[in-house]
C-alpha cells in the first residue's frame, strides 16, 4: 500500500506553461491555424503531460495484463477459461492481433501474468506477477481480498517502473482474460452509477439469452458483494479482476512519471475508472485510443471526460485500440517537432478576409 | 484522350472469390469473430481490390497535386496565391505536414506541379507536368479548355504509371492550391446536386462575410459556366482546377491497376467525384481516409458511398488525412497476413452460449 500511496501522491497537474508555448508553436507552423484539428490539441496536451514543447516519443510500450475470472463458471463467455493462458502463449510467440499492431506502430509488447489460472511458461517477454491463480466467482462472493486488490494495482505500477528504466516515453494499456467484460461491467456500473443493462454488452459474441444471463449475473454480483462506490479499491476487490487492477496501476504510474498513457477499450476503461477514483488528476494523462463496440465504453469515456481518437467498431481488447491510438499520438508529437514554421519555410502568412 | 479512355475501360469489378476467401481467413484468426470491426472489412476489400487474400502493402506513395486558381482574384482565400509555390518548395524540402505524416507511415511523397502559376524549381522529388500556369477565374469564365481537362486527368494517370514501375502497391491522394476549396465546392454542387451553401465552407479560415462572398462567387461561377452535370470532363473544365483533374487521374489509374487508393479530404473528394463520374466502378477502389472539417465533405462521401476511417476535425489537405488512412489500411493488411489462426496457435475456439 505504501507504493500505491506514494504514486498517487506524486501525480501533479499538467504543465500550463508548456501547453501555452506548444499552442503558440502550433500556430506558427506552415498550415492554416487549427487545420490539423485534434492532432493539434493532442500535441498541446502532450506538452502539458511531458513538460516539453517538442516532445519526442520514441519508446512506446503496450502493457497487456492477463488474468482469469471465477465468474466464467456462470456461463458468461463463449470461450473456455484455458484460452487466457493459450492467448498469453500466442502473445509471447508474437502472433496475436496485439503483436501485429504493436509491430506496425513500433511499440514493444509487455505481457504480464497478474492472475492467470494455469501456469504460464517463462519467456523473456512475459512478466510473471501472479497475485493469485484467477479471481473468485463474483456472483457468489468477492473477486479478491483488499490486500490482493492493492497487490494487483502495485504490480501494474512496478511493471511500468521496471520498463521505465529500459526507456519508456509513451504507454498503452491492454487486457486478456476470458470472461473479463463481466467484472468490467460490474466495476463500471458501480463507479459511473449507470444501470447494469447500459454497461453490459455481448463481449466475445453472446446471443440475446447469453446477454440476459450476463446482466443477471452482474446484478447478483452487486447484490452479493455490495461494493462501496466511494472506495475504488473496495470495488476492485469485490467485483473486479486482477488485470483490471493492474491496468489501474499502469495508468497511475504513467501519470506519476508524466508519461502519456493510451487507454484501450472497455476492460481498460474499467481500470481507468479505478485509477481516476484513486487519483482524479490521473485523467489528464489518459488518452482514449478508440471507442469500443462494447456499448458501456461510451459511458465510461463520458464519465472520464475523454474523447476517443478512433471509432472502428473494434472490441478485441489486448491493447489493439491503444496501439492505433499510439500511432496518432506519435503523429501529433512529430507534427509539433518536425514541421517548419512560416518563417523557417519562407511561406507568407494568412491575411484577413 | 486515348490514354484516359484506355484506363477507364480497363477498370473491372472487385474480385469476389478473393473477398470470400479473405472473410473466411478473418474468421479463422485468433480473435472473436468480427472483433476487429472495420479493420476486418477493410482487409476483405483489400483482397477484392488486389485479388490477393493476404495482400502485402509495402510501397505506399502519396500523390500531392499542386495548381493555382484564377478565382483567387475574387478574394476567396486568406492566403496570397504565391503560397502555392512556396508550399511546393516546403514539400520538396520535406518540412510540411504531409512530409511529417508520410515519413511516419513510411510512404513516399510524390509532388506534382500540374498548374502552379509561377515557376517551380526542378527537384528529384518534384514531377513537373504543368498543364497551364494556373486556371482561369471561374467567376468570369471557364477554368480551362476541355483539352486541358483531359490533359490534367492524364497527367495524374501518367504519374501513377511512372511510379508504378518504381514499385507502388498503395496510394494516397493530396492537393495544394490556394483557393482550391472554391472550385471543389463548385464541382461538388454540380455532381452531387447539393445546394452551394451546403458544400461550401471556410477553407483556410474565412469569417462569416468571407464565407458569404465565397458562396456568391461559386453561384456566379455556376451561372456563368453552366457545367453539364452528366459530363464530368465538362464540369472539370468549366468550374474545376488542374489538381482536381489530376487527382481524378490518380484514382482512375489506381483502379485500373488494382491499387487501393486512399482519398484525402474535400479537394480530393471533388477529384473522386469526377473519377466516379467517368468510371463508376472506380468507387470500389477508393478508401476514405478521413472526414474533413470542411462541411461539404460529408456530402461528397455520402454521394460516393464511402465511410471515412478517421474523423479528427482536420482540414489541411496535402494528403494528410490520406496518410493517416494509409496507416490503417496497412494495419488491416498486416492483421490479415501476420496473425495466427486458431489451429496454428493451438487456441480453443468459441462454443455457443
Amino acid at each position: 500500500m505504501e507504493l500505491l500511496t506514494r504514486v498517487v501522491e506524486s501525480i501533479g497537474p499538467l504543465d500550463g506553461a508548456a501547453m501555452r508555448a506548444a499552442r503558440e508553436r502550433q500556430d506558427s507552423l506552415t498550415k492554416p491555424r487549427g487545420s490539423l484539428g485534434r492532432l493539434e490539441d493532442l500535441a498541446v496536451r502532450l506538452a502539458g503531460i511531458t513538460g516539453r514543447v517538442r516532445p519526442h516519443l520514441e519508446k512506446p510500450a503496450v502493457f497487456v495484463m492477463a488474468a482469469d475470472h471465477g465468474v466464467v463458471d456462470e456461463g458468461v463467455s463463449l470461450y473456455p477459461q484455458e484460452v487466457t493462458a493459450q492467448m498469453v502463449a500466442n502473445f509471447v510467440r508474437g502472433r496475436a492481433g496485439i503483436n501485429v499492431l504493436a509491430r506496425h506502430v513500433g511499440a514493444r509488447v509487455v505481457v504480464v501474468d497478474v492472475g492467470v489460472r494455469g501456469d504460464t511458461v517463462p519467456a523473456a517477454n512475459l512478466v510473471r506477477r501472479k497475485v493469485a491463480a484467477g479471481s473468485g466467482n463474483i456472483a457468489r462472493g468477492p473477486a479478491m481480498t483488499r490486500e490482493q486488490a492493492v497487490a494487483a494495482v502495485e504490480a501494474g505500477i512496478e511493471v511500468v517502473e521496471a520498463e521505465s528504466s529500459r526507456g519508456l516515453d509513451l504507454a498503452g494499456t491492454g487486457d486478456m482474460g476470458i470472461g473479463n467484460t463481466t467484472p468490467s461491467s460490474a466495476v463500471c456500473a458501480v463507479l459511473t452509477g449507470e444501470p447494469v443493462e447500459a454497461v453490459t454488452g455481448r463481449g466475445t459474441g453472446l446471443d440475446d439469452a447469453g446477454l440476459a444471463r450476463k446482466c443477471e449475473v452482474i446484478r447478483r454480483a452487486l447484490e452479493v458483494n455490495r461494493p462501496d462506490p466511494s472506495d475504488p479499491l473496495d470495488v476492485l476487490a469485490r467485483v473486479g479482476g486482477f488485470e483490471i487492477g493492474a491496468i489501474a496501476g499502469v495508468i497511475l504510474a504513467c501519470a506519476a512519471h508524466r508519461i502519456p498513457v493510451v487507454i484501450d477499450g472497455f476492460v481498460s476503461g474499467a481500470g481507468a475508472l479505478i485509477a481516476a477514483g484513486l487519483a482524479p488528476l490521473a485523467r489528464d494523462y489518459m488518452i482514449a485510443g478508440h471507442l469500443s463496440a462494447e456499448p458501456g465504453h461510451a459511458l465510461v469515456l463520458k464519465h472520464l471526460g475523454l474523447d476517443p481518437l478512433l471509432s472502428l467498431d473494434m472490441r478485441l481488447g489486448e491493447g489493439t485500440g491503444a496501439c492505433l491510438g499510439i500511432f496518432l499520438v506519435v503523429a501529433a508529437a512529430k507534427i509539433q517537432t518536425e514541421m517548419a514554421t512560416f518563417d523557417e519555410a519562407g511561406v507568407a502568412r494568412a491575411g484577413v478576409k
